[in-house]
Formats: C-alpha cells, sequence, structure tokens
C-alpha cells in the first residue's frame, strides 16, 4: 500500500471537503429578498454569466471574510416580468451553480409562511436543515420546512402540512434540498416568516405588507449564518 | 456588407435551424412508460454518463430512420428506489440534456389523467404543443394539458384545472416547456391517459389497472409523431 501523499498533492476536491468551507451558494428567489445580503456582504453582480445563453438567472458575489460567496436567484420571467418563484426555477438555478461553481455549502434563504399552531410569528427566522449543528450554537430556532408551488394553499394542503409536523412553508426548499443532496453539497434552509398560513389574512396582502420588514429579518439571520460557519469545516458544523 | 459565406462554412446551429430535424430528445418520466419506445426504436442503454457524477438519469439513445433518438429519465430515488416523477425531476433532466445533446426537438411522452368533461377516456392520447403543426396531418387529438405535483388532486385543484379547459392533467408537461421554452427548443407533448380525473374510481388504482395498455398505446402515438417529423425542417411542422 502506497502512502497518502503529502497535503500538497492531494487533489482539491479532497482538500475542499476536508479542508475550512472556502465557497458558500446561496440562492434566493427573489431579488427584494437579496438586497439586504447583497448589501451586507458588499456582493457585486457578475458581468459574466457562468450560465448557459437563454438562462435568465442572476448571480451576485463577492469575498467576505474568509469565504467567497456567489448569491444566485432565477431572474425574472421572459413572459411575465416577475420573479420566477417556485421549485423549478429553484432547482434549476441550483443544479447549474453547483456544476459552474463546485460550491462547499449551500444555503437556501427567502420568506415563508409560518402555521402559528406551531408556534410562529410574523418576522420569525428559521433554520431547517439537513445538517445536524449539533451544539446548536447558532442563535436561531429550529423548523420544520415544507415545500409548495403555491403562496396560499388548499384546506387539503394545510392538513397534510400540519400533520407533517410543519412550522413552515415555503415555495423552494425541498426543490433546492433535492440538487444539493443527488450532489453531495451540504445545504441549510434561513426561513424568514411573512405571513401566517393558519391566520385570517389574505396570504397574499399580508406577504406584501411584511416582505420588507422581514427581509431585513431574513439578512440578519443569513449573516449570523455565514459568519458562523467562517472559519470552520463541514465535520465542525 | 460581406456576402453571406457559402453553406459549408455557416456556423453550425444555424444549419441545424435552417435544415432538417436531425436530433430528436424523448423525456419521459418512468421506465415501464418507456420500454415500448426503446423496443420500437431499438435503443440501447448508454454506457457512458453524459450527466454529472451523482446524477440518477438515465439514457438511452440510437439511429431511427434519418433521426437520432435520445431517450431520457430522472431515474430512481436513491432514497426510495421509485421513479423520480413530478416537475423538478423532469425539469433537471430536461436542463441537463439540452446542454448536453444540444435537440432540435423535444418529445415529453407519458402518462395523464384525463377530464371525463373535456371527453377524454382510458387509453386516448392527446398531443399538446407550442409548436403548430397547422396542417394537423398528425392523427392524434389536441388537448390543452396542466400540470401539477401529485398523482390525485384536491377539489380546489380539479376546479382550477377545469376552469383553464384542460383536457389532461400530467406531472411533467409544464416543466419541460419551461426549460424547452428558456432555450428556445420546440417541444411537443403525447399524453395517454391512465386515469379519469373526475370519475369515481381511486387514481392510483386506475392507473396501475391501465398502466400497461396504455403504455403500448403512447407508444404507438409517439412513433406517428417521430414517422411525421422524420426529413422535416421545424418550419415544416
Amino acid at each position: 500500500m502506497a502512502p497518502p501523499p503529502p497535503p500538497s498533492e492531494q487533489p482539491e476536491a479532497a482538500a475542499a471537503g476536508a479542508g475550512a468551507i472556502t465557497k458558500v451558494l446561496i440562492v434566493m428567489a427573489m431579488e427584494k429578498e437579496a438586497m439586504p445580503l447583497v448589501n451586507e456582504f458588499k456582493l457585486v453582480r457578475a458581468e459574466e454569466s457562468i450560465f448557459p445563453k437563454g438562462a435568465t438567472w442572476t448571480r451576485f458575489h463577492g469575498n467576505y471574510k474568509d469565504l467567497h460567496i456567489d448569491l444566485v436567484m432565477p431572474g425574472k420571467d421572459v413572459v411575465f416580468g416577475v420573479d420566477s418563484v417556485g421549485t423549478v426555477s429553484a432547482a434549476l438555478v441550483t443544479y447549474a451553480s453547483i456544476q459552474a461553481l463546485k460550491p462547499d455549502f449551500i444555503i437556501n434563504a427567502g420568506t415563508a409562511g409560518g402555521f402559528k399552531a406551531r408556534g410562529a410569528s410574523i418576522k420569525d427566522v428559521f433554520l431547517a436543515s439537513d445538517v445536524a449543528f449539533h451544539d446548536r450554537r447558532i442563535p436561531i430556532p429550529l423548523g420544520k420546512l415544507s415545500t409548495g408551488d403555491s403562496l396560499d394553499m388548499s384546506p387539503e394542503d394545510e392538513a397534510a402540512i400540519l400533520s407533517n409536523d410543519a412550522t413552515i412553508k415555503d415555495m423552494e426548499g425541498a426543490a433546492v434540498a433535492y440538487v444539493a443532496d443527488m450532489f453531495s453539497t451540504p445545504a441549510i434552509f434561513v426561513k424568514a416568516v411573512t405571513d401566517i398560513v393558519d391566520g385570517d389574512k389574505p396570504t397574499a396582502e399580508e406577504f406584501l405588507n411584511n416582505l420588507i420588514s422581514v427581509t431585513e429579518a431574513l439578512g440578519v439571520a443569513v449573516t449570523k449564518v455565514v459568519d458562523f460557519i467562517n472559519g470552520k469545516c463541514i465535520s465542525d458544523l
């Protein structure tokens, strides 16, 4: 059996896996949600696309502490001119970004509906994760996330999600998790509550009224997560 | 102004766009659905993956008449061992296949639920298309397709789809259409009815009882479409 190669000769992928996290991919759905983070991390809009011609996806990037951060979004729907939300566009931009950028770690951040029956209130931020974060030093409560492709939902969907113990409901998380798992990239989900699913107010109105202030809270929470992982290895989380 | 280059010097993409269709991509969800077509077109399972390591997607390919056919599927879910159905995996395999194969034309073929209120019966096959097929020489009726991520549906969903004039309901079409549109690749949708959405029988049971015979009908219909496009240009359709 040959002895292991000295550290300088180890392949790059193995070194990245064993060493500290250096490349973080943040996946978000809407530019309005992303702006506090773009400002906090001093990210700039990427001039050159890493995505194929035709793709509407947008990317901001920059260095923050010891990390290189790429923040990607599906961008505007070419037909309707609105942000492309939902599982399909989230899965596609996550897939293309993993292939092009080979991130060490993915953060899917965004707004969500919260279930007051599970203790969620407007502006609460929850962390959902397939990573253990066993020492729980990030001061953000954990919540179980359920993902669906509509902003509001039928009574049947609401019952199914509640029986599934979900605290929060978003439109992207499960799709990002599916792609991240496929390519063995650890991912966490930071979700801020813009509306109460099992409340009295119309979902769309509540969402729009709360979007700006909730987005600020989301930015603060994601910054805590990024500060926490800075300098750490995946195995430290 | 420079004269146009002689035909032999024209860029490949322009030549492919102007000439006959040569590369057809068939996107399907389940191996059981695909086997009649794999046999009819004498396709073989691709030995080398064109997809990145980690992707579960499978591909069959071969030549049929003047066409090279690639048939792709999301493959088995690594956790549950069942076929990965639904919009997210359909979108991903369509995206990765467009990037790797640059098809001239996409056919999304599969099973669907039919609305008897719109005249659909078990084993009917419908064509849904964003391509005109203005001469209507393919003897397959046109139907409006609606896509959702569940096999059965809530009364709210059923009402929404019916008010949208849909004849058939599948779990992949809109996702394939979204990606095909993004990269300007013409696509049609061939859908065979395995169950009646607005009928009395439980959806899952009806689907399984009819799957084999409906899949044969689907194979016949897709072969008609492929025979029809063989030797034609996109502008002939």
